[in-house]
């Protein structure tokens, strides 16, 4: 397995709906996690879903959210171009993981080489079998994946793990 | 101008997102609205925003919709293609006019030629000038472009106009 | 019975949320059709739940969108206190009937009688079977609570039925 | 000024939309941040809108969220009834605060003394000057505001502040 820190992230390109502004006339705080939530939509279709024939990811039916936090950097408008959010795993753990996130567009000037950043995040997913409402661990299949994915922490500026 | 009868009617690519589907697990009927106006807002990039370096329309920010009209032919489910949204003008009146859409997948086999029909749409549009917050009538460069795009009648089941 | 012209609508006290609103600072016309599903939310558990004791009605669980008309009159902005929606049956058929809605103010003045009216609408129902998947005739009780609620057509200005 | 310890929470009474669940029906992840929205209006229009005319309070005009952290505790469906979701303010600076919250349904059986606990949760607030565009400290009258409303760190189970 490759050095996470020679790993480029995986990156999604997420599509904006100009309602996902609000009377301040940006994207509103609420919606970025719509955002976060289709890049994982995407990216997990590619990580779990090697030559599946469905729309949704075998993981995906069977993770849950059990903790959300974002920094918001930068307002961002609606344009048509989509934002790109690059995603990677930033904690593996028997039966679940989190990913981390930024919100960011590569063509811009801003916070740092590449682009600017709107946003950074980190989801904690809890792995789940929703047939019998119950918690599961990881499959050896499903952790490879993950494992394929890992990068550093979430670059907060304001908390310290 | 070329026969309405001949034309190919401009056909905007629309993502869906995840979190469109209801607890009926089906695209929710208020949401094919947000793909509609997803559809206008690429729609109207492209008919009147010639050489325009906004990402808005000079014409979506000066039109109100004034009516809806959606009929729900079957249900849509959530998959990672877009849906392809058909939209052309079926009216033109001296302060606004309506656009229809037929919201549709090419690929699959459904109830006509070409693939599956979802819906089938009207919306009224009202031209407005946001600085004096009052009605105003359609600039000629406005008509032209609109009229590139006329069509017939939206092929609604249930009404006649 | 009693006649239709004599009923008072039965009205639902739906509330605006800030997030309704759009980049234009007024609640966005797709979030009106979230606010005509908040009612029949609300009136359906009234009409057909008498006595039940879950939160959906019996109705809410088998009944599909299958149209949408709306006519915006006038922009309403994000306040605290709720709009009034009145609701009623405008057409009863053996698998599926309508409902007409008026979304208004009372306390305002504005264009009759009442209040200020933001906007009418109409919603034809498909009555379904969720477990076999398979459109079904209204039931006996059903049609009855149905009947209860009939009026007259949505007074659209535009279009005449 | 009474000890922060002794106060009862501020309560706001927040409606749940049908519209809120998602594919899963329960309310989702992404929605909960709509209800913490929700909870902020209501609370900042009492907390700081001591006789204001309008349906927005000076606060609400001039503060950005910076920051949002969340912890899912248990699921929540719809139901009729609003969930209670208590706020206070975990950290007071001289150009913005944080507001702790908790989703709780005081009737239920759960975590603690008073009911279930859906979330916990805290947002970072930054005062901002639409009309320049800049942050700004904030004014004494609103400090005043802010410090009746002091309180303990929000009750995270997996964070240290």
């Amino acid at each position: 397995m490759t050095d996470p820190a020679d790993r480029t992230p995986y990156a999604a390109q997420v599509s904006l709906r100009w309602s996902d502004m609000d009377a301040y006339a940006h994207i509103n705080n609420v919606q970025f996690l719509r955002l976060l939530e289709d890049a994982r939509v995407i990216a997990f279709r590619d990580w779990f879903d090697a030559g599946g024939a469905t729309d949704r990811s075998l993981l995906e039916e069977g993770v849950l959210v059990s903790r959300h936090e974002i920094e918001y950097r930068r307002p961002l408008g609606f344009r048509h171009e989509p934002v790109e959010i690059q995603l990677w795993v930033s904690r593996v753990g028997g039966a679940g993981f989190d990913v981390a996130y930024i919100v960011t567009d590569p063509e811009g000037v801003g916070d740092g080489p590449g682009g600017t950043i709107y946003a950074v995040a980190e989801t904690e997913l809890a792995l789940y079998d929703f047939r019998t409402a119950m918690p599961r661990r990881m499959r050896p299949d499903e952790r490879a994946s993950v494992l394929e994915h890992v990068g550093g922490a979430a670059p907060f500026r304001r908390r310290r793990r």
